[in-house]
């Protein structure tokens, strides 16, 4: 039993009484790996009983993230199959336990890449649930989004703004908020941002940028990019394959963020940085960084990285998107196509994120 | 002709009147490496007309750091011969220039590492003079501090607090404001703080920190000096060899500085960061840093560095360690010496830093 829960239900109330206010749940149909590697085919479970903080959703859309390939491949070792990838999900609310109290059924909400947390260290106090060291995360352990529905911890789903369509929703829950969390920490609308890769991450680092205020320079290998940068709000663009390009980039750039996976240069970004500019590294890269201190040191820079986002800064996120219409470019897929899309995610052949719609 | 000087010159005052009413200067003696790597000798030379804004300092101590070293022996390709090294300078105002008004003659002064900037960049306005591209060092390119007298930019020249003795003060005017820095820019009085290295620069850094209110862990790879390091005012001691000792502080610490200049596996330490957690090289290392990014990532950590200090942190600095009596452990030698103290420094065998004393 999860200890909040535990603690919760002391204070007054029976949890078994509260177990047994939960309606029954019915089997859920999913698509699932069912070894390393494969395609994905229909996969049905029985959901647990939904707990008193637990709500239940029906998915309508779920976008597809690398972190979903990467779970299939278990290449972070931490799969188990069969495997539901999915964790950037749009749905409604269809049941909520007895203690659930800022969500109705039938409220639209999303649910990203972590789905609980302690709720009680310093970390989770402060807002900053990321960083606790007990997360759950929604498709590691657990069946994720490429399902019929979803049931989780209900701190852990979103009430999604209006002004937000489901499918330019859903990459935001964990592509937009992973983005979003270091321009929150190091950017001020004066600032120079820097966005390397223009891909499923980097067109929403170099929409928020822009609708924060920023001066944007996209970075890119693929010089045709350059007109969908400036589409998505960047004010200058670089060929990152051009290295007197880069070097002219020299002390310009107070954050850059790194969404590619591969590596590159770091140097001639690390020296992009204007004194006190931060590197921040959101994308998998498969090789640690070579820093030299030399370049740290000249000018305080700073290289760093973020995991998603708090409980707080997703609500941010939420709101500034909503406001700003910040959204992902999507292709929409019915769930029933999965195969195809991850096909084709697989050869970086996606403008700039699948979404799945529920058939 | 300094800009600044025209600019203030310019105001009202005509800069020939200024230049006349300078005392001629005599000449300095000091000690100099005639050639890459050589020892010290004798040198004399001619100081430049002191202009209005500057101050001729009569120095009674220098501290010998291990930039000194590096600059003797052109590690950097920066060295100019004959080189007189040292930019731990304590001494007595003996002349101004006309437009000094917040020194007088008979002042006791400190100068570090740096003596000039441009007065007029986004960072020197801030006061972080040290950021500024246009920095002037004060033993490249121009006599330092193993002399007789030294004149600069009165506008860094920082008062020494009463409570402080002139050798212990000597090495903060670099050491001190190198390990200061990072801590003023990241530890609270609640933070953890690791030091690895205990030497010129790490028993300083103990001193601040745990005179900044942080609990202090001191590294090092020799396990005899765990007594001094508390004697600084460690809490807390891990030999650096011993890998299951290192293993055990694994997100335990909001801040390390690392003193030492060669490679340990950096890897460990970063995982002995904490959510937040910094880890800052103020040594200069030979080699990159390889940085697994997922350490980064999975608790929000940084690795950055820091130059020296500007104005406002100098002062700052010297306020607080007067304040607080945190002033270097010397070996104090005649400056006639200077050779023995440079053969010493070579092999490691000084507490914790040499000043040179002129004779």
């Amino acid at each position: 039993m999860d200890r909040t829960v535990f603690n919760l239900t002391a204070a007054g109330q029976n949890l078994e009484d509260l177990r047994m206010n939960t309606p029954e749940r019915s089997s859920i149909d999913a698509y699932a790996a069912r070894e390393v590697g494969a395609a994905l085919s229909p996969f049905r479970f029985e959901p647990s009983e939904l707990s008193p903080l637990e709500v239940d959703i029906e998915i309508t859309h779920c976008g597809i993230c690398h972190s979903d390939l990467h779970l299939i491949d278990n290449d972070w070792n931490t799969s188990a199959y069969p495997l539901v990838p999915g964790h950037e999900v749009i749905g409604k609310v269809v049941a909520k336990g007895d203690l659930v109290s800022h969500l109705e059924v039938g409220d639209r909400v999303g649910v990203g890449w972590q789905c609980g947390s302690c709720h009680e260290c310093e970390w989770c106090e402060r807002g900053d649930e990321n960083l606790c060291s007990h997360i759950a995360e929604t498709c590691v352990g657990r069946p994720g989004g490429f399902a019929e529905r979803i049931q989780l911890d209900a701190r852990f789903a979103f009430p999604i703004p209006d002004g937000l369509t489901s499918e330019a929703a859903a990459p935001l829950l964990c592509g937009g908020i992973t983005v979003y969390s270091p321009l929150r920490q190091h950017a001020r609308p004066q600032s120079r941002v820097g966005v390397i890769g223009i891909g499923g991450l980097g067109h929403l680092a170099i929409r928020f940028a822009r609708a924060l205020g920023c001066e944007v320079t996209a970075f890119s290998s693929t010089p045709g990019k350059e007109a969908e940068a400036r589409g998505h709000g960047a004010h200058h663009f670089v060929s990152s394959t051009d290295v007197s390009a880069l070097k002219g980039q020299r002390e310009s750039l107070d954050l850059i963020i790194a969404t590619v996976n591969r590596t590159l240069d770091w140097k001639r970004y690390i020296q992009a940085l204007r004194p006190d500019g931060v590197l921040s590294f959101v994308g998998a890269l498969d090789e640690p960084v070579s820093v030299p201190t030399g370049l740290l040191m000249a000018k305080r820079r700073s290289v760093t990285s973020s995991p998603i986002g708090g409980r707080v800064a997703m609500r941010e996120m939420l709101d500034f998107a909503a406001r700003h219409r910040v959204g992902a470019q999507v292709e929409v897929l019915p769930m029933s196509e999965v195969n195809t899309a991850l096909d084709r995610l697989r050869k970086n052949d996606v403008r700039y994120r699948f979404v799945l719609e529920r058939d």
